[in-house]
């Protein structure tokens, strides 16, 4: 089932892009679209027993804490690590699951320079020893989204490495990517598609 | 093998507590013995392509960033959160694995009263998805650590809970956890304590 009219959708294009100004800048309400979405589908899944997949936590470098009389620690400096993993990982039917989540607002490629290194690394990685890894690829203007397996993204890597390829052209994400349900509960319902993955992996065998 | 002489140990026990004093405090290099151990260990497994497990980094709320000119945003304001899982997790052979990290000066007993009831939810979850979960208990004073299973853990904190038991005896400890070779590399050798925790796990059919 996809999504019919995409009004909750369109509700929440308010949220689409963090709330960052120069200066003091208040992020307890930056919502990205696209996290969201997922965070509350990780919810649903919890809630509904489906599976374990939580966010993780942004790495910070904390440099100094104040710990005032009778309250908690406040951090007075702090500074944003670059992550050495994907954002999301969890465990679903026995399976190790890992991904990461990106969106674009181009109809018919998704670019891949906001995709890291070590993003591809790690996911590559997990996959060698037998875990199920993915981009969840969120198209914004066609309000569509698929689980990209790792191994299709290896392929395109070495071709965006050899500068052969900028871009994934939306007809090859949808021949090796699967669909994902998008709808209200839950609102990103990629574990249908995740299934369709665990079934691939199966009949290779995982052999990297 | 066992580490043979405690020297790396003792070699490294200024590190034992964190360097927190009242007041402006550095936070850099304030390893926990236990920590830095598991995180070396896990670097050597992800070198020698054994598994892929890291440590979740702290989630902290940032409350105020400044964007000095040309130069990489720092967070003025920030607080420590509660985690909702536990501090470990990665796959292995496959597997999900999935652990906390408690240690104790006490020689007898290990204390029930620093394990944390979200933990003890998550492993739970987990557990019921075919993870494979446990505490990684140091005892300190006896140079020695187990793999926990999650299963015994459940009953200790049920009784825990019902204020019939405060610590889980050494005994019981060493009966249904697994010994971890300690060494130099690897400093915690916990994965060969993991294959038996699977091996008991695949026997039961994971069924919680």
């Amino acid at each position: 089932m996809r999504y019919p009219n995409g009004k909750i959708y369109q509700a929440q294009t308010q949220h689409d892009l963090p709330k960052i100004r120069k200066g003091k800048t208040t992020f307890s309400n930056r919502g990205m679209k696209l996290e969201d979405m997922i965070n509350h589908t990780n919810k649903w899944y919890l809630l509904h027993d489906k599976a374990v997949i939580h966010k993780k936590p942004t790495p910070i470098q904390v440099v100094t804490v104040d710990y005032p009389k009778r309250s908690r620690a406040v951090i007075k400096e702090a500074y944003y690590k670059v992550a050495s993993t994907t954002d999301y990982n969890g465990v679903y039917k026995g399976k190790y699951i890992d991904f990461e989540a990106k969106q674009t607002n181009l109809k018919n490629t998704f670019p891949l320079h906001n995709i890291h290194q070590h993003q591809i690394d790690h996911m590559k990685q997990c996959l060698h020893h037998g875990g199920i890894c993915f981009v969840l690829f969120l198209f914004k203007a066609r309000n569509e989204a698929y689980v990209y397996p790792i191994r299709a993204l290896l392929e395109d890597w070495q071709a965006f490495l050899a500068k052969e390829m900028t871009a994934i052209p939306l007809e090859r994400v949808q021949s090796e990517g699967m669909l994902v349900e998008m709808g209200y509960q839950p609102q990103l319902d990629y574990l249908k598609a995740v299934d369709q993955l665990i079934l691939m992996e199966e009949k290779l065998g995982n052999n990297l």
